[in-house]
């Protein structure tokens, strides 16, 4: 039996066949084109995952189970999606509509949920008891699994780890509170104190990497500067580490999972980010000498919201399953 | 069968025998008088429960199972406790010590946990698939409940929710960090702040409910005048409410539990505080019109840790239990 995964973005939406393993069998993508009803998107939602069955293969038969990561909030029971707020989408009815074009049983989570899952199925956490992995993109999203399986809270709110409040009065946010972790954690708040510090410094490194023009600085500048040792840019790079460093172990002072997954595009710097969140974080542990979560870099990509979504169909192994 | 639970503290060591429903049978105590070798405390505890049970009646064969909540942390694989700063131990073996008294399994988990285990077996959490449970006394501790079951961690160092850093670079606290979440809702951070406005403004009600000793002055104090309406203590008590919402919704950003349980000191305030937290909360939530964590005051007080701790050694319910 295979799953299909549907990874949903504001640009493109992926569709993936996925076997019991989270192995990628074969995918296609269509465009999101924003702004549509939702009965066209989910048309070609629809017809896009009947294309890409055909040209791997398979046929309904085949197919155990849908999986949908939305960059949003969805009903479990019902399977509407309640909120996504990129798309426009307020109570879209996304399992009935897709299941018009396949009729298997749909499950629909949070993007960074499914992505944080598709890592403790076959990437960095697999066989993990429990992670929490963290996007660091234009916001922060967050992924917590325990006990093997994905958890978005109660009542499906959960796991918003961008908006714990880290600073009291400190940064206002989009959500409308102020000092949520996002607004340190993201890639955008690179860029932020990245032009803050290159108006200051103008012999930056940083200046000349973007030609002059700052409204085209990037995270990545930031990061290419600092493995420059460009000073200014290394300061800044220190205290994105440091906000990371806190982010991290408000995980491990709370939930204490056995690893934290550092994701999305700001994880890209790969090591040289990691090493250093790894020789900082230390500092903050309350309990100095003993075992606490192992921090990694996520390894599957942009593949992680398919394979993830589609491991949300994947049956639960049971602990006394009998042969 | 019936269960040992035992709520070890720095003045006294509460034992316990509790049925499988939760309820308290008999129950003794024997001083800590701490400073002694730890073999002389685990000897007063191991006679004190002997008499527990030869009290109430019950047999070695009665009994199933110890619990032992500690104020500190555990190894879950081997029963040694391995922190427990009040008590001045470290690396003790708690289990094996006690297993010379009443041979049975030894369960070890931190006090908050247990606490908080306690009220999702039998109080006001009964019946939650998951609750987090905050203890407002002179710290703050934590624990979480998932899927019926205490959760401290895959490595035993999670809940630890009152050093969730709340403010970067505020209020230093003992642990080295600074703007952990207690020195902001600990019932020493009502005192702090009463104490500070007290200063400022000698005319306010909870100086002459002190006896004009601000030394005297409690968190009581602060709650009592502001239930009297006096300006300074209501603002002091609102700014309270404030932090302690925004330490209930760092848990349901995060974690989305079915319920939010205030234990401890601060929360005998019962629906004083309640009431205030319940009406201010919808503010911070990111998703204002979804349903979030029920926020409610403990109910099994003092007992909470004998009962949570015997509760550890109950046979967990298994969905697919074949008889």
């Amino acid at each position: 039996m295979v799953y299909i995964g549907i990874d949903v973005g504001g640009t493109g939406i992926k569709i993936g066949v996925v076997d019991e393993a989270g192995t990628l069998l074969c995918q296609g993508e269509t465009p999101t084109l924003v702004g549509r009803p939702y009965e066209d998107i989910i048309r070609d939602m629809g017809n896009c995952m009947l294309r890409v069955m055909e040209d791997g293969g398979y046929t309904a038969e085949d197919v155990e189970a849908i999986g949908v990561g939305i960059p949003g909030i969805a009903d479990a029971a019902t399977g509407n999606v309640i909120f996504c707020t990129n798309m426009g989408w307020k109570d879209v009815p996304l399992r009935t509509e897709l299941q018009k074009y396949l009729n298997k049983p749909v499950h629909i989570d949070n993007d960074a949920t499914v992505a944080g899952f598709a890592e403790s199925v076959c990437g960095v956490s697999a066989g993990c008891h429990s992670s929490v992995f963290i996007t660091l993109g234009t916001g922060v999203g967050g992924g917590i699994v325990i006990g093997g399986r994905p958890w978005s809270g109660f009542h499906g709110v959960g796991s918003e780890i961008g908006h714990i409040p880290m600073d009291i009065g400190g940064e206002p946010c989009s959500c409308g509170n102020y000092g949520c972790l996002e607004r340190y954690c993201s890639a955008t708040a690179i860029i932020r104190m990245g032009k803050q510090m290159v108006l200051q410094h103008p012999d930056s490194l940083m200046y000349d990497m973007c030609g002059g023009d700052i409204s085209k600085l990037t995270a990545k500048t930031v990061f290419d500067a600092a493995k420059e040792e460009d000073d200014v840019a290394m300061k800044v790079f220190n205290h994105y580490v440091d906000y990371l460093c806190k982010a991290c172990y408000t995980i491990i002072a709370f939930l204490d999972p056995e690893m934290i997954v550092l994701g999305g595009g700001v994880s890209k710097a790969g090591s040289f980010l990691l090493k250093a969140v790894q020789e900082r974080i230390p500092r903050y542990l309350l309990f100095k000498t003993l075992p606490y979560s192992r921090i990694e870099i996520a390894r599957l990509g942009a593949d992680a919201g398919m394979i993830g979504a589609a491991m949300l169909g994947k049956p639960i192994k049971e602990a006394s399953s009998n042969g």
